[in-house]
């Protein structure tokens, strides 16, 4: 017998409650009580977002929202500048590219958060560009980057919009839309959303509404204005994935249930005990200074390969974590406390990779990550 | 209490087994076992389509793998031929439209299908044509178009491609995609693969693929060439939908072991009778002359609305079938036996129709319907 548990960065756990309502028999996309739904669905995602705006749904994975970000806001040869301190920040970059937008980029090393001084100095002598893009939380070195400071920065700025990735951040950390001034946030269903994958999302402010009015770029799957008139019939414009839809609902009601700020301070919480492990074990964080409460990226001990502890948690303890992408790959391993995940789920986490750990030839004491992580969690 | 039936062209029913292999809990799709199954379901797309090449799966709906095959095919001011006889085919249209594809168009009358001679002598007359563009079931009016003898005026010509949107044919008519030569067939997960909406597919022959060499449309969450990549190494290149293909293993595993032949003469069998019993009951067919065994689309008598149709047969019996869409609304209804559907299917549609259109004011000899169908089911 082993149990399974999945403490990767997305997909994340899903409620039992939430898998059983979406065993239900398939119902109608055009039919009454779907519209119903999507009603309900709608208010639930104004609530998450934090906005007053209609947030669009699409039935595709965040990158699908990613994009269609891109082709609803710009046009062929727009500058646009780019936050870019991991793999998700590159994908901004390659599908402004694929589009034939002009891209500006400030390389931040990958574990460091951007210093919004040069997004102002590159936007205060360069006026053409038109969008800065940025992820709330880099998935891939577990940064989060100064969002609220940047939107300030971007806020007075008439032709110039702030975008951000918020796919492993919203519904985790408090990223408050319309307080904020963020013109599009891009969410997904399986981070902290506690859903499958398959769903993606967008919050469109009325300046970015006025930018999609005049962006000339080919769409039509993530058509945005189509999308819009939809909603506002409580319809989908394209036949949307019914199941995740019906999981969403209850996902909404549970997160509005918990309460926006009890679900910002249960990952708060989860996250410094899971950074005081770390540190106790004397493991370095890969990103100490500006770390997210979604993820806690950790640099592999000298001389142990992080894709072998990752390998290890899998098959012998049969937890899944993530391990590093790109030029990460094998230096950190990634350890997520996102979405419906509580603090026993952290010491299974921790747990485990002490024994990991042990096994591959890393001799901290036992038990010290666990004290550290206790201690923050008994308050 | 009042059981709900669903019997409209898409959703369609999902097996009970189906529905509980998604209500698992979630894994990882980067892991081992997430691989295997799509090494799993990548055989079984192979079976259904008839085909020996790669079958693309996309986390969207069917429009999604339709745009992608215009965007990963063809190129700025390319020409196409659409044939254009229903709601899906003004869809090639819009799409190519989109994408700045200029193109030729065939208009069929709704419910009618195209005369291939008409594809025959626009193409001898314009070799620049890159691609024909056909619905193998225009699921808006009932219709078969005859994709074989399209196929085989298209086959010799080395740069014009035919390009099949199979979304609610697939796995319910038998389209074989390479003995007829079809280099792209596009199908969906709602139809007749017994699953929730939210995944497309597309098969891609390999004088489709040296299309997708010179294409210069942009393209991001739906690139052919970065899937098939991925696909090689039972990966998809963005987080895919996993809890639908979850269940499109089961439902793959259902089609092998009933058989295509057998599925196919299922549905056929219940398309005939339902055909039978509308002509019994004095209803004209919508599309009499090539009626799909998908679904079909029937005049609404005389005087009375087919949109009113459609709600008796929902709020007083539980039954959700189809209405018209653009021109034909209100002008016809549309009754599903695609996918999840056996004999008393049919046998329920055909009796509530009858006591709704008795309650409408057609008065039609009760039970006239239901007999002509058993005539037909009892062989």
């Amino acid at each position: 017998m082993k149990k399974r548990y999945l403490l990767a960065p997305g997909p994340t756990p899903i409620p039992s409650k939430t898998l059983l309502d979406m065993a239900e028999p398939i119902i109608h996309h055009r039919g009454p009580e779907f519209s119903s739904i999507l009603g309900e669905i709608r208010e639930g995602l104004k609530y998450l977002f934090q906005t007053r705006n209609e947030v669009l749904i699409f039935s595709s994975s965040g990158t699908g929202a990613m994009e269609g970000t891109i082709s609803n806001m710009l046009s062929k040869g727009d500058k646009a500048l780019v936050v870019n301190g991991g793999k998700f920040g590159e994908r901004w970059i390659d599908i402004c590219q694929a589009y034939g937008v002009d891209v500006e980029i400030i390389d931040v090393p990958w574990g460091e958060a951007v210093d919004p001084s040069i997004v102002k100095s590159i936007l205060d002598q360069n006026n053409s560009i038109k969008a800065v893009f940025i992820q709330a939380c880099e998935t891939s070195t577990g940064v989060v980057h100064p969002i609220k400071e940047i939107a300030e920065i971007v806020k007075d700025k008439e032709n110039t919009l702030v975008i951000v990735d918020a796919i492993s951040a919203l519904g985790a950390l408090d990223i408050p839309t319309d307080r904020w001034g963020l013109d599009v946030v891009v969410a997904g269903s399986q981070k902290a959303l506690m859903l499958p994958p398959g769903l993606a999302f967008a919050s469109v402010s009325n300046k970015a509404w006025r930018f999609v009015e005049s962006s000339n770029l080919p769409k039509y799957y993530f058509n945005f204005k189509k999308e819009l008139m939809s909603l506002s019939k409580n319809q989908n414009a394209y036949t949307p994935a019914v199941s995740l839809l019906i999981g969403l609902r209850e996902s909404l009601n549970q997160i509005k249930e918990e309460g926006l700020e009890s679900v910002f301070a249960r990952h708060e919480k989860l996250a410094k005990a899971t950074r005081a492990a770390m540190t106790a074990l004397e493991l370095q964080l890969y990103a100490p200074t500006s770390p997210s409460n979604a993820v806690t990226a950790v640099l592999a001990p000298h001389n142990i390969n992080g894709s072998d502890v990752v390998k290890v948690m899998r098959e012998k303890y049969g937890i899944t974590i993530a391990g590093g992408q790109g030029h990460a790959k094998g230096k950190i391993f990634r350890i997520a406390h996102l979405g419906y995940m509580d603090q026993f789920d952290v010491i299974t986490a921790v747990s485990a990779l002490e024994m990991t750990l042990h096994e591959l030839g890393y001799h901290a004491e036992l038990g010290k990550g666990i004290r550290a992580a206790l201690e923050v969690l008994k308050d």
